[in-house]
């Protein structure tokens, strides 16, 4: 078996002008890289979760408008603008939860604009420069974020513990390391020796198909289990600490995430397991000021019915109801684990502290 | 698509010596009736799910009994008691944890013995007859005994109301009206209007591929969720109360029942939905004090990783944690619903007097 952690997530192929991605859809039977070259390809990557995971998103949306704007054949300022905004737009209509996704696609923009209004003359080469080199910063400092994630989250486990995650906050749904899993993969290095349980996290199946094949490759101690057999490792006192990614915290800490991942903080609540959300700053949205205003995504029922099944799962006529995220209330939630230390409640006052810090600006 | 309620669960066809039942393991996609014929494919057809649910298994475990002991050569009472026990212990070894299995073959082997110890002579015509009529019996009973369910749970719902189920408690699972399904079946004639929400229940999907099938054919108002939906639809309000069977009710009212029904249960009192376990006094079983001395079946990886897909799930090496069932414990129940009433808490003094009480003499 091939060791999944040697491929890259997302990358820019600048001489031939495409972004090259794992595509996450045939793991883990098949690991294939895929080029993106076109908006409607990049646009299908991210809706079809070849590509997935909050941060991977930003960074592949990051090169996405980039590549969109190389490509245009618009070479006035005011054309270059207007397009700009256009494919904005359709990038970040891709997938509507993730706020990584237009907080990207916004940062490139807003950097090529700020240039755009304080120069006399229109260049569009060193627009174009002036993009992929923000993209590329977004690529880079995503691996030093989840780095600092892995080691403040480190500071709350201890060794031989057994973590649950959800989904995949794993480095396939960033650059390197992971979000969820930044923790485990610093702590196995310096031999913690944990015990990971993957939630397989229906539909898609993230668990079961990436972020225990992720860990496994590491050698990091895995088992998968459904959704629903949360209750039964926590009641068998196996968890000492729930670990998962977020798409957006809003400003109250309330947290978006892929769907069951309140079930998940409902259950260790109940069995007085912590809970910790990993975030980086960039999906911490200040704007969004509690769950009830995060937009869930609904998603088709083939993903439930029949999109990995031999045979149809449900009978012909029954419908299906699939959102991609819940809402976690602030109240079920332990800690918000950030690039800068560990967010605590009230998180509508320590979100706001640490925004208003110099450590923000 | 066929009506899957024309179809009986589980009947005897005594000509044949053989047991009919609907193979489940097929639905929805087949509707395919088969016949099991010696102890080898009864065995397998529990074991592997073909026939299930408590009930169900109950009254095949009956049929099966004696249909081992009418193919039986033992001619002389020493050889039948002596077959009697080995076909019994073979049979209840198929799955531990329904209570229903042990208790169907103990009843149907009881009522036998005590005729052979009651009789001078030995006729095996007499004795497979009476094994005969009490297998009957329990299929009779079972029928009426869900009925009474449904017409009691009934007492507890409203027109309109969002139900939420888990696994297959329907007619798939008994013989006719199923246990969790009784109260919508018996309203949905009287036009209650229920909005069912059906778990699919990982990882044998019981929910997605039998009791919407079900429920569809019936005409209900059906809808599939994945099992971490749970919370969103409850926290969207969608839910009055939660329906659910179950496999084995200890003396305390902690109660056995498929894998994730604890996790419905546990979020439904974070959101205040009443939890209901539909359960028919066979179910109970007053020799296991609570819910710790349940024993739980674990399970093949392969359910999960392979089972039912195209592909592998999981990628090879990495370990899956697969129990069938887990225990919800009894202060999370609302309610258990049985044929002679609806029990509250305390359920240990609630079960014991109804086990003392002249209805179950």
């Amino acid at each position: 078996m091939k060791n999944i952690l040697d491929y890259e997530t997302v990358s820019l192929n600048d001489e031939k002008s495409v972004i090259t991605i794992i595509d996450q859809t045939l793991l883990p039977e098949e690991i294939k890289l895929i080029d993106l070259s076109c908006g409607k390809e990049i646009w299908d990557a991210i809706y079809l979760l070849k590509v997935r995971g909050a941060p991977a998103i930003g960074v592949a949306a990051g090169f996405g408008i980039y590549l969109l704007m190389k490509k245009s054949s618009a070479n006035t300022k005011e054309d270059f603008l207007k397009e700009l905004d256009e494919n904005a737009k359709y990038l970040e209509s891709s997938r509507p939860t993730a706020v990584n996704l237009s907080w990207a696609v916004k940062r490139v923009s807003q950097k090529v604009k700020k240039y755009i209004s304080e120069s006399s003359d229109f260049s569009k080469d060193k627009a174009l420069e002036i993009m992929r080199d923000e993209a590329k910063l977004i690529k880079k400092e995503d691996i030093e974020v989840c780095k600092k994630i892995g080691e403040n989250g480190l500071t709350l486990l201890k060794k031989g513990d057994g973590i649950l995650t959800h989904c995949n906050a794993g480095q396939l749904a960033t650059c390197k390391y992971g979000t969820a899993t930044a923790p485990i993969y610093l702590g196995h290095e310096k031999g913690y020796d944990f015990h990971v349980y993957c939630d397989e996290t229906r539909p898609l199946l993230q668990g079961a198909r990436l972020t225990s094949f992720e860990l496994f490759s590491a050698g990091v101690d895995t088992t998968v289990i459904c959704d629903n057999m949360s209750a039964s490792i926590m009641k068998e006192g196996k968890i000492n600490a729930v670990l998962v990614g977020c798409d957006r915290v809003a400003a109250n800490g309330d947290t978006a995430n892929k769907i069951g991942t309140s079930v998940v903080a409902t259950i260790a609540k109940y069995y007085n397991v912590p809970f910790y959300v990993c975030a980086p700053t960039s999906t911490i949205d200040i704007n969004t000021k509690t769950g009830k205003d995060i937009v869930i995504e609904q998603r088709k029922p083939e993903e439930v019915t029949t999109m990995w099944y031999e045979k149809r799962m449900v009978a012909e006529g029954v419908k299906v109801y699939n959102p991609a995220f819940d809402v976690t209330d602030n109240s079920l939630i332990s800690g918000i684990i950030t690039e800068y230390g560990i967010l605590k409640a009230p998180y509508d006052k320590s979100i706001k502290e640490l925004f208003d810090s110099s450590l923000m600006s």
